[in-house]
């Protein structure tokens, strides 16, 4: 199975957000990108869906946008 | 370790986000109202601060808001 990628850019929406859907989900099953750190993976996530962030981009390519921390715009 | 609680009311968003929820997190774990037909459950929800639909309420007591497919206030 693909890994599903949980994308975030560091703000506290995300960080709490994240640790929350870590504990949910086993570690192995998802890979965690940092946007704000790692803009060229930007691309990757536009065409994957993700609007903002935090966001979760599922291997059935489903897009969990959770809560709300900062719009994709807002990264570039 | 008390279970998450995932609040939904039955819309299409709803029912997409349940079905990769329950992909991802262990069915022990995660216990589902569906709001739609359980209104007396509303104000557990709103209480721990759901609002919108689908949402999950961890253990911990933060909500995580997941996409968005109706407000609480669309629900009563």
């Amino acid at each position: 199975m693909t890994k599903a990628i949980f994308y975030h850019a560091g703000c506290a929406v995300c960080v709490s957000a994240e640790k929350d859907i870590l504990n949910l989900i086993p570690e192995n099953q998802v890979e965690v990108v940092h946007l704000g750190t790692d803009k060229t993976k930007l691309k990757n996530a536009e065409n994957a869906g993700v609007k903002s962030v935090p966001a979760l981009v599922l291997s059935n390519g489903n897009v969990l946008h959770i809560n709300f921390g900062a719009s994709i715009e807002d990264l570039k």
